[in-house]
């Protein structure tokens, strides 16, 4: 991976910093191109220095652009000196049958996971892809990001993928993770079930290993920086698809306590980046004190 | 012009407020439906108090949730108690010939003035729609805006209407006026040009008494205050289509020193959210002064 690979796409002014939108050929989405958009503070535009990452993993429908264009994470991100990272929600244009029916599965719904069905194993592959992938990138491209401290936040299905790749990972790759109404239990609600029915060979027996927070967290024993918000008005939530309340007591039951893990109860906000954008400054400000 | 009349779309809770979408039959605009958004803040929600009311002008192509979505208004218009009404563009679906054959005239495009040309005399009268019938229709709502305290603001097209319905206001309707990458002197480029042609039988001639800010404010005695931010890597300031400098020499020529009226030239920035994000908070706390 060399960073000629890497094609600059646009390179837009916000905030003091830049965003800069990236297209590459993503050998762990099977080849395929894949678009990221990256926030760099005016911190690191001097040259010598290097910030920290927060990978921002958006949710269903969604590509690299909907935190960027709508979460208003800029402000404080420049204000504490963080890089973004924005990756996209799944590979595009794989052409597989099926991938374009539904807007929660397929295209658009990567759910953070590698792929065992052999029918997507070849291209779903956004956990390998975020983070294995898109720091190699960032790194051969000579990005002014500090890779040794990154943190990881999302949004629904990319609150899921925050939550599972920061408690799953064995080398503590984010120094915490934080999520707006997360998919906290996907092996108990039909847009995880469907998901991992599709993408897993063993569905969610295999995913409640590696790809729910709840389950994760009950086996979790160190120590970990965790904040989660969800709202009240929030359709999906009262449907049962994000199970806030399990993660919370699955993490309570196993030791981690508030000063190791929030979940916030919000009146009357619900599922929209209106939502997310009200707390935005206060998720960015909790990754850094760990940054 | 009664509280029925105004039908509910939405209503969502952003930055302690709540963000609500109204749909109604508008007799400014030929008897067409027209939708526009209000963002009342924590302080309009007591039931007691009333605010005081901030209008954002969108730009073209854009319609009443533009500004709500990218522009990061909310937060900073909490802090301040600040109401913010976000109308649409333009007419909807008056069925003239021609008006959806370009993005920069006829639909999504209306310039905020009131149509002379018969042809688009019946629906384009944002200038009323914006004025008088939106205030109407918000007062005989009971919504908790106090309509004696207005300022207004605006991006492009919209930073057109905003500094030109300050400067034209036989009532001084808004206290103060400010604008993101405003067209400042539209008589003298493309798109005002093409404008005042379509919508006005008088075309630019009959423009330049009333709407160009440029022409505005050489006349203007009174003092004003007045904003304005336009971004260097801009193209659309490139080619001519701003001109702030035009305005900002009138101003001067007028006797309004920069204490009355800011032009600032923002390095690197470009036409975008993005841009208009970055400053937001600034553009705000200006209007708040007088408010």
């Amino acid at each position: 991976m060399t960073a000629e690979i890497l094609q600059l796409l646009s390179t837009t002014k916000v905030s003091g910093g830049e965003l800069r939108k990236y297209k590459f050929k993503s050998a762990a989405l099977g080849g395929l191109d894949s678009n990221f958009n990256i926030f760099l503070p005016p911190q690191a535009l001097d040259g010598v220095n290097k910030v920290p990452l927060l990978v921002y993993l958006a949710g269903l429908t969604c590509t690299e652009d909907n935190g960027a264009q709508k979460a208003g994470f800029f402000i404080p991100a420049s204000a504490k000196g963080i890089g973004l990272l924005f990756p996209d929600t799944s590979p595009r244009g794989a052409g597989i049958e099926g991938e374009d029916a539904d807007w929660d599965f397929g295209t658009g719904a990567g759910f953070y996971l590698n792929a065992t069905n052999p029918k997507f194993a070849k291209n779903y592959n956004m956990l390998t892809h975020v983070t294995l992938e898109l720091p190699q990138v960032i790194g051969a491209a000579g990005l002014p990001i500090d890779l040794a401290r990154q943190s990881i936040f999302g949004h629904s299905m990319g609150g899921h993928g925050a939550l599972t790749l920061y408690l799953a990972s064995k080398t503590n790759q984010y120094r915490s993770a934080s999520a707006f109404s997360p998919i906290c239990n996907p092996v108990n609600c039909p847009w995880g079930q469907k998901a991992f029915d599709g993408y897993l060979q063993g569905g969610v027996k295999e995913a409640a290993i590696q790809y729910d927070a709840t389950e994760l967290v009950k086996n979790r024993v160190e120590p970990v920086n965790i904040l989660v918000d969800f709202g009240t008005g929030d359709n999906f939530y009262k449907q049962g698809q994000l199970l806030p309340e399990n993660f919370l007591k699955a993490a309570r039951d196993s030791g981690h306590d508030e000063s190791q893990v929030q979940v916030r109860s919000q009146g009357g906000y619900d599922h929209s980046y209106y939502f997310i954008s009200t707390f935005a400054a206060d998720h960015v400000n909790f990754h850094a004190q760990f940054l």
